[in-house]
């Protein structure tokens, strides 16, 4: 067993579709030995923007902490909180936008889909 | 997307491996279309025990909330507790024992292998 501490794990800014304030941690991953899936852990500060985009990679994520709006292919926009849980299927459009005032935490994992 | 809240989710208790005071909910999983692994939260109230096993599936586990054991195979224990990220890799033997006073939640994902 291996236990990372949050602490101790890198943390990087999202930079990809136009993404501002938001911050990604890659909790678990091929690096660990995980073989078919990642956890990574994301950080959106308030006004932080994930801009829309599609992959063939599904997303089941759990809020931990902060609400949010979850932004779909045609614009609309679901709001959600801690303690949700989502899942986007694959090559389905999504963004993220943080419109409150307080910092959101959301745990995502994506299958090691191979290449 | 699907958004589930985590009062419409269903809750077990889990008995296997003789467990006790433990709850578990299926966050997502084929059910809701998931393809490739599910994604539940494990509920231990104090002195709750999953006993040691080992199967398969690996699992990526996120410590939510409060401190417990983690059991490995030869009984050593590993204190974690909430931000601490933990892989068991397939057939890794282990078990989870809350010897605080809190209750403990955890996100554990496994993949859904085929039979």
């Amino acid at each position: 067993m291996l236990v990372r501490k949050l602490e101790d794990i890198e943390t990087q800014d999202v930079i990809a579709y136009g993404s501002t304030k938001t911050k990604i941690q890659w909790l678990i991953s091929k690096e660990q030995g995980a073989p078919h899936f990642a956890m990574r852990l994301f950080t959106l500060e308030p006004g932080a923007v994930i801009g829309t985009h599609a992959h063939p990679e599904e997303h089941e994520i759990f809020v931990l902490k902060g609400e949010m709006g979850l932004i779909a292919g045609n614009g609309e926009k679901t709001h959600v909180k801690a303690t949700n849980a989502i899942y986007v299927p694959p090559f389905e459009k999504h963004g993220y936008r943080n419109d409150g005032n307080e910092q959101v935490q959301f745990i995502c994992v994506i299958p090691l889909l191979e290449k």
